[in-house]
Formats: structure tokens, C-alpha cells, sequence
């Protein structure tokens, strides 16, 4: 992987921050966030706009470029593929440790005195803008909103913005129908004293209609907006898609129906217009609910008095909280992907041996097998297919320029997932296929040992992913070991593999408390510069928990795997288990054995049931 | 403990916040902090108005007053305490729970339109002040400043605030002389580019002059402000205290000293008109740091241009990291109380089963073998005593009324402790004078397990005590059980038994991150409503961890527990323990033969020695 070299790109950007065709004032400094106007994770090639200008494609990260410097912001899982993909005009700023300024602080550190700083008002969210604008207006300089994007003006070969088709999804797949859900969602307006429910995040949309799209790639949504009132319904979409019969039948956009759940159909680009619409024509007392996350053009689009903010809205409490339907479909999305996988790691451990498995060709070889299962849409997220030293970089992506031969030396760690019609997966397992070290061993029976802390923690309805957190690091922690990265995520069902409000992680001190039907990844992990990474993954369920004495009927929780696929015992050093966590891990295996190996069977897949079979074998008691 | 009746006090306070005598408008809601004008948690008897208004003296909570309605907001350590102490005219409010709502919108649910909400500016801290008018404004209420305290004018026999002597600490207590703090201290102010720093915690005023006082019960501050500039040291100081020629040498009033550190003496009324001056005349980037938790008056007094606050001030920080002199002197006052317990447990043993001993008769008794050691100066808190069902209150004070007698059948809790000049001590031990019932052992066993795991932890540099707490509940949330405070809270040096900016809660994700020389107590629990409290605390010091591959030189960190009082082993269900737990408990004991015995022998205390060493006989090998 060579750095992308970004002179010539830097200077014409800051030759624009000066050109009055595109700024009102020179700006100092430009900012360039990760996301999309819709604040999404995974975004665009369009709107790969901070991968343009510095090289570094990680999914979270900031650029900002001032007059004399350039600085990217990015979290632990990324600090070696930044500085891998950076040119030397770019610095790091290793968000997470101690000695980083954060972006305000930086930017009054190295601006000139009375400077303007530039974003586009539709790609910083309005609390991030909030912040930023106060420590520097503090400081004597100016955050301002620049309404053409600069980056866009300079990238001349910017690929359209996607408009596929869309997906309609049924009641045995979504066990709700989208009029339901503007029921429930009008009684929370209702409960607020809102009148307008703005529903900015493209997998609230998906999810609010029923629909899915693949507008950006492994995310199954599609570019679009809605304002909810409690009398009318505005969806926000471009292109013809509106035109396909199935949509139309599924939005009863030709049925005579009650006013309250007709949608009128406009134009994507009109939102800001119409917004502001509404809040020019809002009476005394009627709110207008925002995520606090939405863009700061949309957020300003109403007036201050009548916004209503939330970190979360309500969709996305509602959403991460899975029903029947969604859970069914999730634990048969989870059957097939661990078939996929079988077939996958039996098929490894006959050919690394030859020498041809590179990263690449295992992690194409992964989405074969996965596609040949039913209902397979697409991956869920781009394959970490790492081996080696590649291990350690935490969301490394092969590519041509590092792609490594799959050997019988190394450890060989695969993250990977689908988007099923039924349900989202992600999974990571870490292999040897040959023989451990003893260290090597050792770090990864840490790493399970945290992964079982987390899986089988029993803890008091209302309680926060985040107190789970430290019972994954704990084994690490006794031998002086850690990892720089959060323990686990929420999971879409068939939407996006990321969502909020619930996680487990360090730094989540806003997540919504953990409830029965939430779902969300447990993986713990540990990696070694230059040398290997360990990294442990099952999709969690959240379920009621059984305990002696049930926190006088305030009730428990613990999770459940939905992820069945075996962990190796080849790399578990079984005397560093106690007797609990060997149980546990037999009892998991057991449960791979039956319903995994059912399914194996019924597809008449042999072989891979026999390596089933085998790599589920109970532990040899500890010595 | 019968409730205070309200009903006249409240009738009375409705009539003056009509009064124009008092309100420059009538103000339809009244909000009476827990806190002084320094917000203390510990107050002096003419600040506990709150208290006066309601009848509950707990140390946290909030008392609204409007013109239909009283409520009173606290924490889980004081629901029966409060529902106990408060007569049908209020509402109690249950901070922590789901439903409860924040004091902001419940007087938003109950205010009418347009109302104003009185509030004492000096009593009230900024950042509650900030957040409360947000919300209020944004329902078309306003917070408005009452000047005069409404609860001083109904309230009659208010007693005069205190003026005690004060208490010079030489350098063998402090480590650091007051001149090199204030070096210190202003090259914290010099990093930040601070012209200005308000001192406004009384715990903070006494560390930074190395002065004790003993103006409120427990707490060995004194009533004072201080300003200090880079040039100028401002003590705010009522009385004649400032006369004592041993506190005038200290400070060295009368001598010639460079003008930085000459001390100007000014009346403690004195600061809101010298701040108000300081205010007016700062030139552009003189900045005025103040603790964002300083009161609404002093903070309003600084332009805003001109305030820098943060959550946790210099002093604080620099207050809890003790240095050699201090951790020496802890060490010694933890040993000198370690033997009045040894005394006390000795004695009750043997007083208790003749049934003359009653909560207040222990609380007494342990006081007067504290009482015994030197440099001991008064009690840290009000010693929680208590056996059976009033053990279940978390902070139950023994009072005539509920004064209960010892009796081999119950659970007696005592947590208690004392200052020292040289150090401050707060300890909790659950004793059974007769044989606990299984449940009881088990529950007991689960506590014990929490406290060796926060005890034993090994967490990397940098990491929160936040973080650590769920390791404190993980073995009873296994059987359902859970206890409604947090883990642990940072100790002073002689000086306040809670200060920040540490501490082990589920709650606290402000604390700053634990750093060797840190102090904190751990001090998990169990509550049975109605039948027995349970509860297990040490003071323990952050020490540098050793660990097999020490986190890649980022270093690590345990605990040392200073409090060395045999936990009482009758209470343990060995075969609930670990192999690891059962040596830890060993170890302890082991060291506190050692380390008290030791002290015993000298002081000639031999029967007190005799229980020590029969207390910590190595628990019997798991069955």
C-alpha cells in the first residue's frame, strides 16, 4: 500500500479556500468529515470526499487542512493503514491517546488570529458544529457554513450519486408494517409534544418504509429523507424508482387511503426547501424533532426555538430492538453464514498448505460460499482477510499492493459478513493452520476468555453496554495486554452492520441501556504490531437471563450467540480456562454441531460438516 | 424516626415567594440545593436549609417547592432514609430509576405557563444553573436569581455560621509548602494562558494553604474564598482567626516576601465585589478560571468572554494524586484506626450477647478508641451503626428513635472513620456476633468477591475508575443481586472523606483517569429491605502494577488497600470463593497480623491482639 500522493490535490484546495467563486471570505482552514449529508458510516464513492483528498479510506476519520498543515483524526483500529495511506503533508492525530488535541484545540494552536473556518453545512452534524463553533469562536476565530462543497469543486472525475432500485420488504421479514410504525412513531411525537419528525439517517428511512436499496455499497439503503407529520407523510427520493410497480403496491402510492398515511413523493434535493417551509409556517409551542446528529443546514432549516434534538430518535431505539419476525430471520441468516464458513475454513485449511491462498483470493472465496446461500444480497462490510502482521491493522481491507500468501506460520484473521433478505451478520475467527506458538496461544485464550466474560455476563435489566466493557479486557489486562478499540457494536437486521443506540465500548457513555431483543457484537481482541491480531466475534443476542434471586423482579439479561461458527481449539491453551469458560465453549461447540450441522447436512454438504464435526470435539479437560 | 411535619414551614415559604419583600416577581417554583455556597457536600448547620424545609438531612438532594406541590430528589443510598424523614406534603423522587424524571422536566409537567423558578445564585452551581434555564426557557419558564435565601427568612432560629480556629500543617503532614503550590498552581495557569484562578471548594482553599479548619462537623476546612493571580494571593476570611500568631507565621503575614507571594487578607463577604472588580477590569485574553461547578453568582460576576471552567480545577487534581509525606501519614492513621477496630470488635464480641449494647452505645465506644490514637481530631462522617433492618439504610445515622439493640442474631454494619492530622480513614465492616444463616454468608461472599476484584484489578495507565465498577457487581448481578450506589469515591489527605476527580462509578464518566498516589475507597454492598445491609470498604492507594508483558510500556496499575481490618472470616462461604480470592483474602490477613499487630503489641493493647490474631487464622481449604 503506497501513500497517496496529495501536493498538487492540497494546493488547489487551498488555492479555493481563497476563490471568492466559492467562499464569500477566505477560509483558513477546511474541514472535511467522514460522513455523507446523511451522517452515515459507510458512505458514497461520491461522498468519499476526506478519502479523496488524503489517501486514507478507514470508515472514521477527519481531515482538516489549513494554509500550512494537513491533520487527520482517526481512532485506534486505524492508526497504522492511515500512516500507511498518507503522504508526508498529511500528520496523524491518533484520536483516543492522551497527548492528542482534539480538532478545536488544534485549530486555535495553528490558526492565524481572527481566522474563518470553513465546513459544509451538510456534512457536519449540528452537535459537532455546536462544539467546534464555541471553542473557536472562544478563541477569537469563526466557524462558518460553506454551501459549495470544496472538495467536489476540485475533484473532477467524482462519480454520480448512486439511485438503484428498491426492495420491498414484507411482514414475514419486517413482523411490522410501515403504517404501524408511523403509528407508533405519531404516539412518541405525541408523548413529546412534537409535531414533525424529520428522519435524516438513511437506515431509519429504509427501515421506517420497509424498503431497502443499495444505493452504498454493503449498507442496504438508499438516498432519501422523510418528514413525518402528524397528519402527512413526505418522503424525500429521486429517480425513477418510484415508477416500479412493487414500490408503488408497497407504499400504496395508488390506493385511496386515509390522508394521515398518504406520502407524497418529492424531490431528494427539495428538503432543505421544504424544511424550511415548515419552519417558517411552525406556531408557538409546535416542536420539530431533529436527531442531534443531523446536519447543521438541516438543523438551522428551524428555528431554534421550535427544535426538539435527541441523540437518539425514536426509529432508532425502535429498530434496535428486534421482534419475532427480525429475530427469526437473523438466527437463519446466522445458520447460513456459519454453512459459508465451514465450507470456507475446510476448503482453507486443504489449500493454504499449497502456497496459492492469498488474502484476496480467501476473502473472494468467502463471499462464494456465502452467496450460494438463499436469500444472499451482498457482503455486509469489506472482508478482513488479513494474515500475519496484516492482522494487526485492525480494518485492513486487502488489496493487490499487501496482499500476503495465506501460510501454515502465520495466523490468518477473518472479519467478515453478508446482508441476507432475512438478516446481517459479522464474524470474525482467527485461525492457525499449522501450529501456534505458545504465545500465540496465550494471547488468544485471553482474548476468549474476554469474549466468554461478555457472552455469559449475567447484569440487571436497564444496564449500559458500556459497564459490560471491562469484563472483555480483564484476562488481557492481568498480563499487561489491551486493545484500542471498542468491544462491540448494534447490528441491523438487514440494514446496516453498525447502528446505535446500544454497544459495548469504552467510550459510549451515551448508548441506550442494553433490552431484550437488542443485538450486538462481542469481540474482543489483541494485536501485535508488525507480527499478528487475534480478534474473537459473535452477534449477540440480548435475552432474558434466569439468576437465583432476579434483582428483587427488576428482571436480568445476558445474550445468546446468533453467530455459530466454531472457534479453533487448535489456538485455546485450555489451562489458562477455568472450568466455566471450558463449559462454556463445549457447550457453544455443542450447539454448532446441532443446528449448524443440521443445515449441513440438509444442504447435503459433507465434507464440511465432517470439519464441523471435528473442530467441535469437546476440550481435553485442564491438566 | 418520625417526619418532620412541613405543613405550616411550607405554607410559609409559599407566602414569601409572593412577597415583594423578597421577589422581585412572585416565583411559582423554589429550589433549595443540598449544597453551600461552596457546594460542599458536608454543611455547616445554618446551610442545611434543605434539611430545615424538609425534614430529610441525607447529604445529597434537592428539595422544589412550588405552589402546589414539594418534591425532593436523592439518590439510591437514601430512599428509605428519605421516605422516612418526610411528611406527606412530599413527593420523593428516585434518582437512578427509569421513570423518575429530572428536576427540569418535572416542573415543566407541573409548572403553568410562563412561571418563574426561584433560586439562591450562591447556592447554586453554574453548570446546574446552565442546564436547568436551557430546559426551563425552552418551555417558556425562566430561573431567575433570588438574592435574599428564602429559606434564611422563614427560618427563625437559624444558627450562626461557624468561625473555628484554624490548624497549621508543617511540611512533614503536607509534603509541599504552600509557596511551592502556589508555583505550582500558576504554572498550571501559565499552560492554559490564565490570568486568574477563583478557589471557591473549601477542601481546596485548605490544601492549597496547608490550613485546617473545623467549621463544618467532619470536615477539617474553614469558611474562605481565595483569588489568586499571577502577581497577587486574595484570602477571603472572616473572623479572628487570622490573628493567631501560628497561622500568621505560616503564611507569613508579617514578613517581607516577594510581592507574588505576599497574602492580602479581605472579608470572606467580601468576594463577589472583588471578583466583580477583577471582572471589569480584564483586558482582552485575561481569562478567569473558576470550576464550572463554582456558584452561579461568582461565575456570572466574570464577563463571559472572559471565563475559562472546567469540571475539575488544577487544585483538585493536584489534591488527589498524594505525594510521599502524605501516603506516609495515610498509612499511619489507617494503622492507628485499624487498632481502635481491633479494640472495638474485641469488645463488642464480648458485650454484645449480654444484649446492653446498642447502636449508638457502638458508635460511641468506637469512637472512644479512635479517640485513643494520636493526632486524632475528630470523626471523617457520622458513623453508620447499624444492625438488622437498619443496616439496609444506606446511610443510616443511629438516632434515639431508631437506636436498635445488638443481639447475636442479627448483622451489625458499622462504617466509620476518623480524622487524623495526619490522614483520613473510612472503613466498613459486617460482623455476626452469632452464626449467620447460609443466605446471609452467601450474600456476604458475593460482596467480598466484588471487593477482591476491584481490590486485585490490573488496568492499564490512563484508565477511568469508572471503568472498573462493574467488577465490583459481576458475581452478585451472576445470582441477582445488585446494590444502588457506586463502588468507590477518592479520599482526602486529612481532608474531606469524598473528593474528586476519582472515583468507581457506574455513575461518574467525568472522573479523570486513576493515577498512581490516587486514594479511593472500594466498598461494594448488599441491601436486604427490611432485614440486614451488608457492606465491605477499604481505602486503597493506586500503586504501579507489575504484569507478565506490561501493556507496550504504557505501564499499569493496581490497588494497595491501606485499611487493615481483619474481615470477619465467620461471614465467608469458602467454597464460593476462588483459589485466587481465598489467597487474597489470606494475604490481607496475613498483613494485617503484621502491620496492626505490630502496633498492638507497642501500645500494649494484648486481648485486642489476641482477637486480631484469632480474626486471621488462613481461611480452611475449599471443601
Amino acid at each position: 500500500m503506497s501513500p497517496k500522493i496529495t501536493t498538487e490535490l492540497l494546493k488547489h484546495l487551498r488555492q479555493v479556500m481563497k476563490n471568492p467563486r466559492y467562499v464569500q471570505e477566505p477560509v483558513q482552514a477546511y474541514i472535511v468529515p467522514s460522513g455523507d449529508a446523511h451522517q452515515s458510516e459507510y458512505i458514497a464513492p461520491c461522498d468519499c470526499r476526506r478519502a479523496f483528498i488524503s489517501g486514507f479510506d478507514g470508515s472514521a476519520g477527519t481531515a482538516i487542512v489549513t494554509e500550512q498543515h494537513a491533520a487527520m483524526w482517526t481512532d485506534g483500529r486505524y492508526f497504522l493503514q492511515a500512516a500507511h495511506q498518507m503522504d508526508s503533508n498529511w500528520t496523524l492525530m491518533k484520536m483516543g491517546l492522551k497527548d492528542t488535541p482534539t480538532q478545536e484545540d488544534w485549530l486555535v494552536s495553528v490558526l492565524p488570529e481572527g481566522s474563518k473556518v470553513g465546513v459544509d453545512p451538510f456534512i457536519i452534524p449540528a452537535d459537532q458544529w455546536k462544539r467546534m463553533s464555541k471553542v473557536l469562536r472562544s478563541a477569537g476565530h469563526d466557524l462558518v457554513p460553506v454551501k459549495e462543497n470544496l472538495i467536489d469543486t476540485i475533484w473532477t472525475d467524482c462519480p454520480q450519486r448512486p439511485c438503484k432500485p428498491l426492495i420491498t420488504l414484507d411482514l414475514s421479514y419486517t413482523g411490522v408494517s410501515w403504517r404501524d410504525k408511523i403509528v407508533a412513531l405519531r404516539s412518541k411525537m405525541a408523548e413529546r409534544k412534537v409535531m414533525w419528525f424529520v428522519v435524516t439517517a438513511l437506515d431509519e428511512v429504509a427501515w421506517l418504509f420497509n424498503l431497502r436499496g443499495s444505493d452504498v455499497e454493503y449498507n442496504p439503503v438508499f438516498f432519501a429523507y422523510a418528514v413525518i407529520g402528524m397528519n402527512t407523510i413526505r418522503l424525500f427520493i429521486d429517480g425513477d424508482r418510484m415508477m416500479d410497480p412493487a414500490v408503488r403496491e408497497h407504499l400504496q402510492l395508488d390506493s385511496t387511503l386515509e390522508p394521515e398515511f398518504k406520502i407524497q413523493v418529492l424531490p431528494y434535493g427539495s428538503i432543505l426547501s421544504e424544511l424550511q417551509a415548515v419552519g417558517a409556517g411552525l406556531s408557538p409551542k409546535e416542536k420539530v424533532w431533529l436527531s442531534d446528529k443531523a446536519s447543521y443546514a438541516l438543523t438551522e432549516a428551524i428555528p431554534k426555538a421550535y427544535r426538539y434534538l435527541t441523540p437518539y430518535t425514536p426509529i432508532c431505539i425502535a429498530k434496535a430492538v428486534k421482534n419475532a419476525a427480525e429475530t427469526e430471520g437473523m438466527r437463519r441468516a446466522h445458520i447460513k453464514d456459519a454453512v459459508a464458513l465451514c465450507e470456507l475454513f475446510n476448503w482453507l485449511e486443504k489449500e493454504v498448505p499449497k502456497g496459492t491462498v492469498t488474502e484476496i483470493v480467501a476473502a473472494d472465496k468467502a463471499e462464494e460460499f456465502r452467496s450460494q446461500q438463499k436469500d444472499f444480497v451482498e457482503l455486509s462490510f469489506a472482508t478482513i482477510s488479513s494474515t500475519g502482521p496484516n492482522g494487526a491493522i485492525i480494518h485492513y481491507k486487502p488489496v493487490p499492493e499487501t496482499n500476503r500468501t495465506l501460510s501454515v506460520n502465520e495466523i490468518y484473521l477473518l472479519d467478515s459478513g453478508a446482508q441476507y433478505k432475512d438478516g446481517t451478520t459479522d464474524v470474525t475467527r482467527t485461525m492457525h493452520f499449522g501450529t501456534p506458538s505458545a504465545y500465540e496461544k496465550e494471547c488468544f485464550t485471553y482474548v476468549l476468555k474476554g469474549h466468554i466474560a461478555v457472552s455469559a455476563a449475567i447484569f440487571p435489566n436497564g444496564t449500559k453496554g458500556h459497564l459490560l466493557d471491562s469484563f472483555a479486557r480483564s484476562a488481557l489486562w492481568d498480563c499487561g495486554l489491551d486493545y484500542l478499540h471498542g468491544t462491540g457494536h448494534g447490528v441491523g437486521s438487514f440494514l446496516n452492520v453498525h447502528e446505535g443506540p446500544c454497544g459495548i465500548s469504552y467510550k459510549t457513555f451515551a448508548d441506550e441501556p442494553l433490552e431484550a431483543g437488542m443485538i450486538v457484537s462481542d469481540e474482543p481482541g489483541y494485536y501485535e504490531d508488525g507480527s499478528f491480531g487475534i480478534r474473537i466475534e459473535n452477534v449477540v443476542l440480548v435475552i432474558p437471563a434466569e439468576t437465583k434471586y432476579n434483582f428483587k423482579n427488576r428482571g436480568s439479561l445476558t445474550f445468546e450467540p446468533l453467530t455459530l461458527v466454531p472457534i479453533q481449539t487448535k489456538m485455546i491453551d485450555v489451562n489458562l480456562l477455568t472450568e466455566k469458560e471450558r463449559n462454556w465453549v463445549n457447550e457453544y461447540h455443542q450447539k454448532c454441531r446441532e443446528v449448524v450441522g443440521a443445515e449441513l447436512e440438509r444442504q447435503g454438504r459433507h465434507e464440511a460438516l465432517r470439519w464441523l464435526l471435528r473442530e467441535t470435539e469437546p476440550l481435553a479437560p485442564v491438566q
